[in-house]
């Protein structure tokens, strides 16, 4: 599947635990951020969505696998692919990947749901996000 | 399943995110915590384990359904189950459960290898844990 | 100074460096919990205090001092005490202590606001919380 | 003090608390991140420095003052100065600054000392590093 979106990024001292590798919920944090980036750059700002229109995206479900460790001073590089846009849910794709195309070290398979923050009900994915996921997962 | 292991855990402040409800990752460092405290409480010191004999837990493949949210103040129930007792692995159920038996907010299928902190490769579980796992499992 | 409040806590995995000791801003995180623990004890339920009453406590102000290394699996004391209460804020004197009594790890002195969460500018020490303390301190 | 060195750092949701607001604890991560930063962009590469050489840079003393709240999807800079190069220490000024120069949010004064990563003892600053911050510094 073709990546939709892409970021490096550095593994960090305190991303790492006392076995000097990733301590794995930090994947999650960072997968967190790479979604934020993506809303971002697809002109929806994240802090907009959250902090003022109160629109959650909590996960509702997610599968991992944990193939290589990284280690602090890696450059990894995290991808994002949308496999399914539902009404009121996202399933992505999301992988950590090392130097290599091939250095795989960890895969995502997360879905979201769109959700009101004053209620943490489900609630259709907004028309402005459909829009642009739509337009960037092709 | 009968829960070989829980624990009573307050939700708090620092495992919330801006949307009042605890931040998806931190179940992982969450039920982290709780396996070092099984492995504590079955006589096996988890700090001797990994700092002085050097076997690493790490996550290999997990499953996670988020089925409730879990809010600030919450007391829930950690829980843990042995699925399988493999040569170099242990799958684990876990579940965050709140005040009532039904009110789940969590499950987790977690699969653990045992691997040499030096080399960061499965090795076989060290017989006192797979001792120790086995009357706990029964 | 005579605490008045303290709790073990186990240092785990997850608050330890690729060092394999505490990651230093963790003890923020340590103490944060102390106080969540301390203000629910004296009655005032802190989620009540920060989710319903919607009263903020931030620190405007800090001094750390880190003396000796914490490492996984030690159980240390985390202590308070109250060095001065005003108007809207609160000092506190806080210490992280090993399994002796002369074994200080961490000390902290922190200043801690009183504001409203729709704001963020600080407000009056509620009198309830203002006599609970009062009455924790003496 | 003219800053020695600076990144920019977008506040995200994993940043902030319920309050909605930088959880303060967050902020010392943001600037061990910044250190590193710094460290690599000196052509000592951080992760040699303490995977390899086993040099580790614990936080001996500090003091902070949070003057305004950092928000989600704010982009604030992150800045260090360095105040002091010592024989087995760095005294470091630090700033977390919003979009004008005057809208400082958080200032850190932060005593690193250089520690063997095997005694946890203080050592000597390596004379590489030594050089490289003498002249990051001028």
């Amino acid at each position: 599947m073709t990546p939709a979106f892409s970021a490096e990024r550095l593994i960090r001292f305190s991303d790492c635990d006392p076995a000097g590798i990733v301590f794995y919920p930090q994947y999650f944090v960072m997968f967190n951020g790479l979604v934020e980036d993506w809303i971002n750059a697809m002109g929806i700002g994240y802090h907009v969505l959250v902090a003022e229109r109160r629109v959650g995206l909590p996960t509702v479900r997610l599968e991992a696998e944990f193939r290589a460790v990284s280690r602090l001073g890696d450059r990894v590089r995290l991808q994002l692919a949308v496999a399914r846009l539902g009404q009121r849910s996202l399933a992505l794709d999301l992988a950590c990947i090392g130097a290599e195309p091939a250095d795989v070290r960890m895969v995502l398979k997360q879905v979201i749901v769109t959700t009101s923050l004053d209620t943490h009900r489900a609630i259709a994915v907004p028309p402005d996000l459909r829009t642009a996921i739509e337009r960037s997962a092709s």
